[in-house]
């Protein structure tokens, strides 16, 4: 809040408004979901002096019990016709929007509600405010993401060394979330993904009845969410060894992450590691089986600044969490991702996931 | 499909561009989930000829598998760099897109991309296009609502009957989520709420380690999705009896239930239903307790059109799937609410929901 009100000084509007639920939830401590996005359970209204957070009464008791530093106002109407009132008893002019958040229609409804107004209020675009806020974590934010990183690892441990052929994809995956949910986790930080040969080529694999076997690979990517902040790991084992074609390309898989990872550190542009680990993938032979970006950054979301891929590089900084996860993938025979959520510190990565799963093909 | 072609016919666009989760998988099949509102899993670009899937690499092969009718285009790069090589290719110059669902930043983003191209596209801004024809189910989507709602009602019933004083909210929402897995179901259409004693008083109660007693309000508003679709259905129950003022707060929001149930046809005024249960609830001295509308479509999504509130009245049509769901809520006390998902059939409604848990009080 703070910084946040910092940064009101440096920008063209008296106002800021927050919509996006984890950037709400950053700022305020609201923990409601959205329904979905055309149903919001609240927002926030910050100005140099006031800090509301509008809801309305299915959500008034439990704002009241979470949020701090916020009076909770409810709406009786919806968000388009309660706005205006709210902004005249703060005497808003101009009111920053997330850009990224607030939709195209839902803009056209409010500039045209806020022409209306005397005098009118003007609708101001806003990239990444908090989202550059939520980047760097403080310390408080570390100690949740390293009880969630543990939970995460110890739950993946006891899994991986309790593997059978036979069990299927999806009772596994099942396994998983109840472990999660025993351990105290708020929730799984998104859907396990346990992908079993062929399905493991898949890097957004759903969890089916296929039966897992020896000598395949087997995909965890798993995360638990844990006082709000994610975890996200993933891990390819085998039972009872591998083919030599799958020794050749998990050993390229991990060396291509320790070999990022070896670079992580402040100041770093986030291309580099990525470049780093696309080499060595590369000059074993399997450029084109890894799509994606070498990692992300992990936080209140998932996903979340910074990226770490081939383009757009931004300066790796103190604080930040990333991922380190290349994977190989060759279509109908299968895949192998290997992922750690490290914490960057000022001389190097940390790395935040426990589980020491790996093999020395 | 043969429906929104139709559309096309009628507005200024030469392609559709859908982007919306449900939306997508209406009209594609395509069943992936976005991670979050700034990652897309795929996009449909529809023209009076062609019909493509847009994904990125991480969804090709599931695309591949899942989609009917739409040939699957892999990105290399993101949506923005992506879709004017994709549009010169259609030959689009008007793009329909969906004003409730593409962001003022994206928005923005393709506005000045599209600029650049010769001859430039313009974007006009597409409201409810599909959600419109989500809104009346045919035989198949009225078969998989019949099945999501026969599984959730049988869950229920089992759960409902085996509650012992003692247990937490949360071991039982754990129990429903247990038992919609093994019943099959896809996931949960949203997080169950177990809400017990004066927690039931919250609408949108999350499950707690609070351990349920006699004679007290337990409400259950549960869902699970089932080939797509969601059932959603909520039940207020008491261990060994109600208090008096319970008694009569329950009876009144089923008579409520009951007199709105009654009137729902295809022709009626979405506003009418909610009026005669509003009208039930204040008569008894509840008016200020009743905060939010009495029911909702729903189909892919738990929440669609149309919303059965006290204003925005639309008409009803043969085919809609609706809720049925007045609640009562006394701060620090406690709440009853009871929801039945029903049909609309050519002379009235058709509950869905099997399960018969009421009270005579």
């Amino acid at each position: 809040m703070v910084s946040l009100r910092g940064n009101l000084a440096g920008l063209p509007v008296d106002t800021i408004w927050i919509l996006q639920p984890e950037n709400r939830r950053y700022l305020s401590g609201f923990k409601a979901a959205d329904g979905q996005l055309t149903e919001s359970s609240g927002s926030l209204l910050i100005t140099r002096k006031e800090s509301l957070l509008v809801t309305d009464s299915r959500y008034t008791t439990q704002a009241q019990h979470e949020v701090v530093d916020f009076e909770v106002v409810t709406m009786k109407k919806g968000l388009v016709e309660s706005l205006p009132g709210l902004l005249s008893r703060l005497g808003t002019r101009n009111l920053g929007f997330e850009e990224s958040h607030v939709t195209w229609g839902l803009h056209q409804e409010l500039a045209k509600a806020f022409r209306k107004l005397s005098p009118p209020v003007r609708l101001t675009p806003l990239k990444g405010l908090v989202e550059n806020l939520r980047e760097v974590k403080d310390s408080v934010e570390v100690r949740a993401m390293e009880a969630s990183a543990a939970l995460m690892s110890r739950i993946l441990a006891e899994i991986i060394e309790g593997l059978r052929p036979g069990e299927t994809e999806k009772k596994i995956a099942w396994q998983i979330e109840g472990l999660a949910r025993d351990g105290g986790a708020e929730s799984l930080a998104f859907p396990s993904i346990v992908a079993s040969g062929a399905n493991s080529a898949l890097p957004h694999a759903v969890p089916t009845d296929r039966k897992i076997r020896t000598k395949e690979p087997i995909t965890f990517d798993v995360g638990v969410k844990l006082c709000g902040y994610c975890c996200d790991m993933t891990r390819t084992v085998f039972l009872n060894g591998a083919t030599a074609k799958f020794k050749k390309i998990y050993r390229t898989v991990r060396d291509a992450q320790l070999a990022a990872l070896e670079k992580i550190r402040p100041g770093l542009e986030s291309t580099v590691p990525d470049g780093v680990a696309r080499e060595i993938i590369r000059n074993a032979g399997f450029g084109d089986f890894f799509g994606h970006s070498l990692g992300h950054g992990v936080g209140l979301a998932t996903h979340e600044r910074p990226r770490l891929g081939p383009e757009k590089p931004v300066t790796l900084k103190e604080g930040m969490v990333i991922t380190d996860e290349p994977g190989i993938y060759i279509p109908g025979q299968g895949g192998v991702r290997l992922e750690e959520m490290v914490l960057i510190e000022k001389n190097g990565a940390r790395i935040l996931t426990k589980d020491r799963h790996f093999y020395d093909f």
